[in-house]
């Protein structure tokens, strides 16, 4: 290929217009919407409106006027039809480290609950040794706190079907993986996971707004996900929880099914009673007074989302990754790809391994290609397809062939670690 | 008095000036600041920066070049000193139900850990009957996950002292109580409590930027607290937690004493390592990424607080809420004062009780006046000194007065109740 089949293809490109939609800065290729998405042109005044009207104007009253509480609901409702939910069975809340203690302890509870199922034999909570950390230590504050009567185990990417037995009361997992790229099969471990018995949780941080998710055909049981990755809802915005319709009536019984059972998820929170009674619905995965400003932005950036359509966008995605593959390979020596070569099997991010992949990532950020590193050797590029044109992609990897064949990243300045990155 | 005596203490008054720093709507006298603070004039144009620039054109970069990691513990660091904290016991985090989830879990196991106190005779939780529901719904979820090990033991407001004894491992209480503005005397609570081998936990709900709290002096030793009441953080503004600096170098050899374990609390969380290995500073109570949106509107929130100070804050609020007490007995029939009459034992808020107390506030805040209902009968003003006037107190109870006298409140589009107050 060539930049000029490049630009082509975004002249052609259906989706092209949604790129409108978004204010980025000049000269800056962006492929880190799957770490921050970027700003829709309309949040800045949403949120303004929010401030001044509805919370400087009109004050307490815009909790009902503006319906400032069912708020969660409403943008939760919209993020199911990207997932493949019914809108009544998502909600925004906290973050998604938080959710996923929620629906963790929902889905273990679940699990003990069931007559059928020996609760003693089913001790074990099976995850990813390369799950988003903060999966795992959740997961691990959660059995630490339950005093040991929970084991966490986590094996390899590879490992994980074949450890799904009969001793596993709750698998969970991310769908796209972080570091790599790679993407499980949604629906066929859920199946493996009902099969052997056990619930199955997902986190769709790097799903979400990215890929087709159907968690209705998958018969999914729960769900968190990210609202400032994919969804461009702005830096930590608020995260969602699904929970499946029949597990939201199995739960309907019990009280505290979800420890964090604050007034938001209470089913009269404003009559102020001493004793807990959540919520019916999916309302119950929330816990206090959610932020309404960051509520507004997330709901502006779902927009952005769904007005372009998740399959077109996926599409999109699929062109922009192998493109991408295709040229760094053809240009560049001393990367090796990190990420599954088969579209299906890859989000819409694409990771190469690279010796000194942090300096490189630095001479590249330097000359206007924004991706990011992940220890210990990994260059991650994501492809948002809602603002990234085929021409950034082909851009990309040119730049990325220039920095590593002039050896621009051996400079000193690209050379020292950051702290934080 | 009389309203020319009123209008001559706003005169006088020091702290007039800072009206000026909020956007009031014309005809309204607004005394729910305890409920939602107003908006402070700075915060739209800061939010908008933030939006813009260091999300829009910065992007992902903006981390670290604005400091966005960090934001937490800035903006705990200025909550620090309205409540007697050292800069770094303080940051913010989540909502004021998750923060004291957290914090009745790390006293618990403090209190478990301590080799002096056996452990079996210290299984009851005490708080107080009249707590802010979602405080107690939170204990209850907590005590329920830990599968009844505690009990939670709830007790009228005059009976915490007596029930403060060894059989006690942690009191939990809000120090201004939400619906009667009574406050406890929080150095004597806390010196009870240890004095029985207890740990305290406070809610500063009703007093941060309100009422002077002095942790420090108190020897307190956990407390969490709102944002978006008299610090003006706006509508679900980000909580704050407190830890003392000794629980936090007691707690730092325990990897899970906080079990919402999630990565902004981890001690190297940008290198993704797989196992959670807590912060030894206060970030160990952050979970999951925050909203920087929310947190920048606290910020300017807080700063107003600050510019003002919180002494001379607390002493016009007591001219304030004995202007309204006097004038309102003065004046009205058939309400009965709820709050205490001693200022000393009271917030920053004035409740009277009154029959048909919803329709009354409805017709109220038809007339200008916005104040709340708590039912049953609970009329409820708060009074937020920073831009609350003496003369808003004063037409306050005068309008009171005046929808009494008239029997205005009997108009049938008050006596509905709303669903959502």
């Amino acid at each position: 290929m060539n930049r000029d089949e490049a630009l082509a293809l975004d002249a052609a490109d259906p989706l092209a217009v949604h790129r409108r939609a978004f204010l980025l800065p000049d000269g800056v290729i962006y492929l880190d919407g799957n770490s921050l998405g970027a700003l829709p042109r309309a949040t800045s005044a949403r949120v303004r409106e929010v401030i001044e009207h509805e919370w400087g104007a009109r004050l307490i009253r815009s909790w009902n006027e503006a319906r400032w509480t069912d708020l969660p609901r409403r943008v939760g409702s919209k993020i199911a039809r990207l997932i493949g939910a019914q809108p009544e069975e998502v909600v925004c809340a906290d973050s998604t480290s938080i959710n996923l203690f929620k629906v963790l302890a929902a889905a273990l509870h679940l699990q003990t609950a069931r007559p059928q199922v020996s609760v003693a034999g089913r001790r074990v909570i099976l995850s990813e040794r390369g799950n988003f950390p903060t999966d795992l230590y959740m997961a691990q504050g959660l059995t630490h706190l339950l005093g040991g009567h929970y084991q966490l185990q986590l094996v390899d990417s590879v490992a994980i079907e074949q450890s799904i037995d009969e001793s596993i009361a709750v698998v969970f997992l991310t769908q796209v993986n972080f570091k790599t790229g790679a993407m499980h099969d949604l629906a066929e471990l859920t199946r493996r996971s009902h099969e052997a018995g056990a619930l199955m949780v997902w986190d769709l941080a790097h799903s979400a707004g990215a890929v087709p998710v159907d968690l209705t055909a998958a018969q999914a049981d729960f769900a968190v996900g990210c609202g400032y990755k994919y969804l461009n809802g702005g830096p930590g915005a608020p995260a969602f929880v699904y929970a499946a319709e029949r597990h939201l009536a199995a739960l309907s019984a019990e009280t505290f099914a979800q420890p964090l059972s604050g007034w938001f998820g209470h089913r009269t929170p404003f009559e102020f009673v001493t004793d807990y009674a959540p919520a019916a619905t999916i309302e119950r995965f929330t816990v206090g007074t959610p932020s309404i400003l960051a509520l507004a932005a997330l709901d502006v950036g779902v927009d952005t989302v769904l007005a372009a359509g998740i399959e077109a966008l996926r599409n999109k995605s699929v062109v922009l990754t192998e493109l991408f593959i295709a040229e760094v390979e053809r240009q560049c020596d001393g990367v090796m790809l990190v990420s599954p070569r088969r579209a299906e099997r890859r989000g819409s991010q694409v990771c190469f391994a690279h010796e000194h992949a942090y300096a490189v990532m630095q001479a590249l950020i330097e000359r206007g290609v924004t991706g990011d590193f992940r220890a210990p050797d990994v260059l991650r590029f994501g492809f948002a397809p809602l603002y990234v044109r085929h021409v950034d992609a082909f851009d990309a990897a040119a730049t990325l062939a220039k920095v590593l064949r002039a050896d621009e990243w051996r400079h000193e300045r690209f050379l020292q670690r950051a702290t934080v990155t």
